[in-house]
């Protein structure tokens, strides 16, 4: 159509996970959600909330969660940006910071939205190969020199985090900024906070919608200095964050018992179903994310996903370099992947037929 | 700072009207919240949500309040579009549409943020002036030929509505898309839906901020063809709507019975209010909307607006072109109109002293 830009023409949108409506019967472990209910004292809040609160503007700055995550973080509340979730921040960092001659460099594989956001605002892109092993190729990263550089730690579908030291090179050898995307930290080890309190091109991005079992209140943020968030404000939406979205948002930050709690149960599951995952001969994967990717050797990794879905589990298929022969499967609850390793035996087994109708879906 | 774009640099943001936080003492007329408070259907929907609905991610396309719509439109769900807020669907237009060469035009005064927009997009804009009386300028904004064209209808600060001739003459007469801003419709007498019905460059935006007393919880739409929404679901946020506000909304814009009612009270109100005004010697112009655009002859608006503010009265007064003797003022409830226009009554009487304290604020 010529309405639109000749880029927005030229390209596709990026196409979120599988959503099915709620109330499907399936096992859902495809678009990495937290197994768990959100916190009680989040949930407590959302019932008691008043009309008024709905009836006026929320505040810009959706300043009750702020203070909220500062207390949380140790950071002072004016380093951080509340977004519709990190998505927002994502959005707001290139709008701000890039266009042409204003290039994103990433590794890849990794979040394909960076791609697509790039590519809405017009920018050139540089991808970067990871290292086979998922290890960051820091000297390339630098080499190309990007307006915006992105680094998902937890990485996105391969799970594994860039080291603080890779992270602190990165952030001294590059010009522009350094946007750490820790969506998945709340279950890994390590966390790179102290990067963006230290250098003031660095911005971390959280969210709510995996530690927090918070995906559909859509609430995220970005902390780095009050300059860098400056400029990011310029293009924000006035109100991106709703009244309800900021005050069950800051009651699930506080209640870091609960968010703690599921997080162990994840890694404890997480261990299991990659042990499980191994004896029945996949490849998978040191992850510090609620997830795993998995690789059967020699195996079609498309034929995996759709005999799982067949039979009602969802899990992330990636059809793009490096991903072919690799499932991306969201760690649930024990239930859920003891239900997943035994249908994929009996599909390796061959005790499930090969021959997958492409109309029972 | 050499982060953002030259463009980023050189713009401010935009300044939306102030938002005391909640249970602050002030009588609130200043960015045009609904006096009433919002549907107890919508209200016992939000009570009753269920924590998974939060645990998950969102529908992306927001299906049932686009269902909802629907029915109350007229219109098939897939000719909807719904947004963070209407202003998020301003976003999507300008993003899939605009840029260098791909201009914006509009007529002013009118909403600020079409120009912050056109600013972060990168993008030129035509301002054309609205007649003395804002009858539209059809033949400016046709030569002027934007990528966009937006005319908001009710306008704001004016109030006043183009009429659907004109806009269908410009709808034919433009080769871009021409966005309809109603966000006011629900207090106005006539509206454009049949416009964009019919001309396949049309989009028309609603929002529930206004006349459905919803402005904390950000969700407007856009209603146009579905081959012109593809290019805005493009550069959409793939969650751009939470769960509660899709739930929430679905069963406010069901309820038409509790918004007509509040429209109707406050169309009653805006009329008294105008009365009232002309009274106190003000020029007040005919307004559709849930606003009132008063000049003082040869008054201060500004002035006017410090001591209102000062003695717990917010209204709007815009520093610009065409505006500086003029105010926007919100047609809140009954009690609250009365005391506006007292107090205005003692100001411009004498009866309170002309010396406005800058501190007390």
């Amino acid at each position: 159509m010529t309405y639109f830009r000749p880029d927005i023409n030229a390209m596709s949108g990026y196409v979120p996970g599988e959503q099915p409506p709620p109330g499907t019967q399936v096992i859902k472990l495809n678009t990495n959600e937290n197994p768990y209910p959100p916190s009680p004292e989040a949930l407590k809040v959302l019932r008691e909330l008043e009309g008024e609160l709905l009836r006026r503007y929320p505040d810009p700055m959706a300043g009750a969660f702020r203070e909220a995550a500062s207390q949380v973080l140790g950071v002072p509340a004016d380093w951080i940006l509340v977004g519709n979730g990190s998505d927002d921040i994502l959005t707001m960092i290139i709008r701000a910071c890039c266009g042409p001659g204003r290039g994103v460099v990433y590794p890849m594989p990794t979040y394909v939205l960076y791609r697509t956001l790039t590519q809405i605002q017009g920018a050139e892109f540089v991808e970067v190969p990871y290292q086979e092993d998922y290890t960051l190729p820091v000297e390339q990263l630098i080499e190309a020199q990007g307006a915006v550089t992105f680094v998902a730690s937890p990485n996105s579908p391969s799970g594994t985090v860039a080291s603080v030291e890779q992270l602190k090179e990165l952030a001294t050898q590059i010009s522009g900024v350094l946007a750490i995307d820790e969506a998945y930290v709340d279950f890994a080890e390590t966390d790179a906070l102290e990067v963006a309190k230290k250098y003031d091109n660095v911005i971390i991005l959280r969210t709510l919608s995996k530690g927090y079992s918070l995906a559909g209140l859509r609430l995220g943020f970005g902390v780095a200095n009050p300059a860098l968030l400056e400029g990011l404000i310029k293009v924000k939406d006035s109100y991106n964050v709703d009244a309800v979205a900021c005050a069950v948002g800051a009651a699930a930050i506080a209640d870091q018992h609960h968010k703690n709690i599921n997080a162990q149960k994840i890694k404890a599951s997480r261990t299991q179903m990659a042990d499980s995952l191994k004896q029945l001969g996949f490849h998978v994967l040191p992850s510090q994310a609620n997830f795993l990717l998995a690789q059967y050797p020699g195996g079609n990794a498309e034929f995996l996903y759709k005999s799982l879905k067949e039979r009602g589990i969802l899990v992330r298929y990636f059809n793009q370099s490096r991903l072919t022969d690799k499932l991306r499967i969201t760690v649930g609850t024990p239930e859920q992947n003891e239900a997943l390793i035994k249908l994929l035996s009996e599909i390796l087994t061959g005790e499930i037929s090969k021959s997958v109708s492409p109309t029972r879906s």
